[in-house]
């Protein structure tokens, strides 16, 4: 099954304490639909400017994604520039251009309007409601938000939230939404907003999924050297959805599953700047690195009675 | 096989944003004895004022733990005040008064020289060193230690980590101890000094444990209301030791599950003030728990290839 995704397509300057980047491409869709894209097909839709060119697209391309829901307008894409700290666990905005986003307006072209897995990355709650009128009956709907809409928009995520299956925010996120600064107890009152299962991004600590009567928790792949976190969680969201669409069935263990290919294809983006550590990868590298999250976290429990 | 257990008794006062306890029994060989005692003898050495009572005593020996090794001194027993803010993630010290404590010497009584088991709760390393002298080829021996010791005594600390099988720190102290901000890089290098074990706390993210070859990742089990954290990191030793004493052997898949019981017994810990929810405890209830954290990790990777 495919999968359409609503969000960025951005220029990103970007500096860690291992490097810079200058104006390399990004944005959520960019991220999201390179990490699906090892699974599913992936049907895009955002918007881009003049200086969004054919080599940018040959990139997609290149990966499969179908871009034909790609907006094109005069003027500069989306811009964001950010530095990150030591400890690469905060980031601060040094600026940020709307440009040409400032005017999207998702349209959802007739042959996506099917797709049974859709993600709306972290945009406008207006903008992602207007997608859900658009879209027909999907079998899973996922939806990313942010800090400045929980506080700017508060009504339009409420409404937005209620018709949605899965939530996926941070863990400051979850915390900001409900007011509850224990994560448990957000997740509870979050699972009562609308989306049936919450995915709580917790960067280098892994991620946390709550669905009602379970919980799943999987650590991030632990690396020696983490070069650039930008895209970690779009990167996740890919992985995730694009392994639920490819098996094409949403439920317990297939969503666990999904976690851990997130978890997989978030781990590979961070080890190099922007997407380029995604662009070079093999299945067999996925599937290896999903087979070592298993050697990870397994204990064996059949002999917990020593006593 | 029994456990040793050189560390502090004292008393804590204690506020958290649930509430407050004032002159509460605490100390980490206290903390660290009643969690191990579910599991396996515990022979305790430590210091104490006239202010620990026979009713105190009387706690210790209603969960079987050995007190010949406990010294008494004319005086107050060590003494630490600490205020914990919202997320209880940070805490600040209001108070701290060695009182017996400023003179105290590990004496290891001849009875448990040879204990196999042995556990250097934080106390400052020429101490833990001492013990080291005293006790008769232990299987294992556990070392735990802290910022001020990393800064203050960093010769002394590298001396008697090179006696020790296995390091159990926190993340800070992991990256103080090595200058390197990147735990796994941070572990790398520790596993050089003497430990061939390192066991990593990380609060509510649970705990990794590092050895050559091998990296292991539990989470901390969610809780939907944390009470108060002191004590947590000494619990979590105190089930780790345990089970490990229980088996008598230390290999892969025990120390795995022993990270697991550890956060069993800290996760128990916290729901209630001091060690009051430990008191209670029954085993049926340590390893319902223990299945619980099963589940919270499990996937299935059988499926892992549907395309």
């Amino acid at each position: 099954m495919s999968i359409l995704v609503v969000g960025s397509v951005a220029f990103d300057c970007i500096k860690t304490p291992l490097g810079e980047v200058k104006n390399g491409l990004g944005g959520s869709a960019t991220y999201f639909s390179l990490a699906a894209s090892f699974f599913s097909k992936v049907n895009l839709v955002a918007v881009v400017g003049d200086d969004f060119t054919a080599s940018h697209e040959a990139l997609f391309h290149k990966h499969g994604v179908d871009l034909r829901g790609l907006q094109r307008r005069p003027g500069k894409s989306f811009f964001w520039s950010g530095e990150y700290g030591e400890n690469l666990n905060e980031c601060v905005t040094r600026d940020t251009q709307l440009n040409v986003f400032a005017e999207f307006a998702p349209e959802i072209p007739r042959e996506y309007q099917s797709t049974e897995f859709v993600f709306l990355a972290n945009i406008d709650p207006t903008l992602q409601h207007a997608v859900m009128r658009q879209v027909k009956k999907p079998k899973l709907v996922a939806l990313d938000t942010m800090n400045y809409w929980i506080h700017h928009t508060p009504e339009e995520l409420r409404k937005t939230l209620r018709l949605v299956d899965l939530l996926m925010i941070n863990d400051n996120e979850a915390r900001l939404l409900t007011g509850q600064s224990n994560v448990v107890a957000a997740a509870e009152k979050i699972l009562t907003l609308g989306p049936r299962t919450l995915v709580v991004k917790r960067g280098e600590y892994g991620v946390s999924m709550f669905r009602k009567g379970s919980t799943f928790v999987a650590p991030a792949f632990p690396l020696k050297r983490v070069c650039d976190p930008t895209g970690a969680g779009d990167s996740f969201a890919g992985g995730f959805m694009g392994y639920l669409a490819a098996t094409g069935a949403v439920n317990e263990a297939n969503l666990r599953r999904a976690v851990v290919y997130g978890s997989v294809m978030a781990s590979f983006k961070v080890e190099d700047f922007t997407f380029k550590r995604l662009l070079g990868l093999r299945r067999s590298e996925i599937d290896g690195r999903f087979r070592q999250f298993e050697k990870l976290t397994h204990f064996d429990g059949n002999s917990r009675k020593p006593l």
